[in-house]
């Protein structure tokens, strides 16, 4: 007996509900700071106990209210984004040089953009670090398929058995993670020529935005470094239908190989828990938005579409110019 | 300036989120008794306490806390859903007699569900109640759509000027409310039929199932009857892409008229307010899977993604046999 759709989903967004359990969301909670900017009310994400207190959180820099449970980034309220995102790397460096945290060894070199109230963009940070400050990180997720009389076929590839993070399990055909300044589209066409070899005349043309999934997620394990860190993630959703004479190629490394599997191929393998956690979650939002799930069909139908769209209790980015 | 889509999600969308502020959510809650069934630790709805003090509950079948604000249905933990159902409308026909509540007198003759924790089938009561008990309801709403060079096209019907609610304002192609017994595709079919004169052999081939869209609606002079009341709806969502030929008709006297319109005419009438709004809720959701609505032009994205999707707060309905 494999892993029903609605347990995929929870694997990925399993951060407990408020209405589920008041008590035990509470209770829970107990256990983070809130990370904050000086000047902003909003809290921009939730730092493990244990890892408030292990950071080297210079004085000077940083206020942390062990009472209140908050720890408050100390920039002058007109501060800008280059000003924060500086004492943030500071502190960041500190913790690489004092060997603090085992999560930080997945050094990407990547940043990974803030954002406050308004989808006003605060700070970056290292990527790898999000997860100790608990802040929202973006990516985009693409679909890549096929369809004829016999249904639809869905390109997966198998991550690298190279890779820092869940090596060898099934991924969506193109993903990635966003970095400031880019947007979503921008981010899954350098995707696809990057990762699927896809040109990119055919990428701007095909790629059709479908949304986008939201969920927050308590590493465990198996994503690697501390247990217990909160990264609750927005992933753009997009398709692609192919022509059977495009074939994506594995191009940069990170991807083993292409193949192109059948609905129940693929619902064999999530169902044996073959694929990455956030794409098994991908997945599943496009067998609901192919009419391939159903209400007829899947018996946690409602509870799979509230879990697929979490309204996180953060504030979100916005890329779009208002 | 118009209304934006965000604001029109939040017409429909306007049950108070716990993250948003907890203390005003939790003081919120005062105002409302929960709707139990002996046997059952689920709250089904949320009964303003106005209306818990005026319903003529009889004392041999209903138990009133007014302490814990609880309204709990006494049959038998082991009673069927017959015998609790008899119960309900002995006193929702007790409530008519005694004229208590304005919104009975939409007396529709139609019995809507309520589930239990697992979606098992606990009761039906007929349509007006619902929003007094505040149990959760659901319908099934599709949109024919046409395509071409020029792009997408919206059949887009004005609901009757006689409709009991809502008259004269836009509406989805067909839509409709779920009795008992029916599924989601068998609803929306009919209603096609019905609403639209769309052929059966078209409905069935052609309407694709899209997942549904959520949400808790706090009722306001417009709906008609008492303000306040708390009425929590599941859309099943289809689309069905037409070709040039097949022309929507109205039938059943619902519809006035239907017109074809394009994507900035559809977008205007939203804007100014000319949909009822879980139409518009329904038609903004098309927008966004169909690549309309995109991150990058819309900029409360986020937070329409997580609005349409609500995670509602009481048991909901399975109709898939397990």
């Amino acid at each position: 007996m494999g892993k029903s759709n609605y347990e995929l989903v929870v694997e990925c967004d399993n951060f407990p509900y408020y209405e589920d359990d008041r008590a035990a969301y509470t209770e829970n909670l107990n256990n983070y700071h809130a990370f904050k900017v000086n000047g902003y009310d909003a809290t921009l994400g939730y730092i493990l106990n244990s890892v408030a207190d292990q950071f080297p959180w210079s004085e000077s820099s940083w206020k942390i209210d062990s009472g209140a449970r908050t720890v408050t980034l100390l920039t002058p309220a007109n501060a800008d984004p280059a000003l924060r995102s500086k004492l943030v790397a500071e502190t960041i460096t500190e913790a690489v040089k004092q060997d603090k945290f085992e999560i930080l060894k997945g050094w990407r070199n990547e940043k990974y953009p803030v954002y406050g109230p308004g989808g006003e963009f605060l700070l970056e940070m290292e990527r790898c670090a999000t997860p100790l400050f608990g802040v929202v990180s973006y990516g985009a997720h693409m679909t890549g398929y096929t369809r004829d009389e016999s249904g639809y076929k869905i390109w997966v590839p198998r991550r690298s058995k190279t890779k820092q993070t869940y090596p060898s399990l099934l991924d969506n055909t193109v993903a990635g993670g966003m970095c400031t300044d880019e947007t979503p589209f921008e981010c899954i066409v350098r995707e696809a020529m990057e990762e699927a070899s896809l040109p990119e005349d055919k990428a701007r043309a095909g790629i059709v935005a479908r949304g986008c999934v939201t969920y927050s997620h308590v590493r465990d394990a198996r994503a690697g470094g501390e247990t217990g860190l909160i990264q609750p993630e927005v992933e753009y959703v997009y398709d692609l239908e192919l022509d059977a004479e495009t074939i994506p190629k594995p191009c940069d490394g990170e991807v083993e190989e292409f193949k192109l599997l059948s609905i129940p191929e693929v619902k064999e393998a999530l169902a044996n828990g073959e694929f990455k956690p956030n794409c098994a979650f991908i997945m599943i939002d496009f067998f609901v938005r192919h009419g391939i799930l159903t209400a007829e069909n899947e018996p946690d139908f409602l509870l799979i579409l509230a879990g697929l769209h979490r309204r996180l209790e953060y504030p979100t980015a916005s890329h779009c110019a208002r």
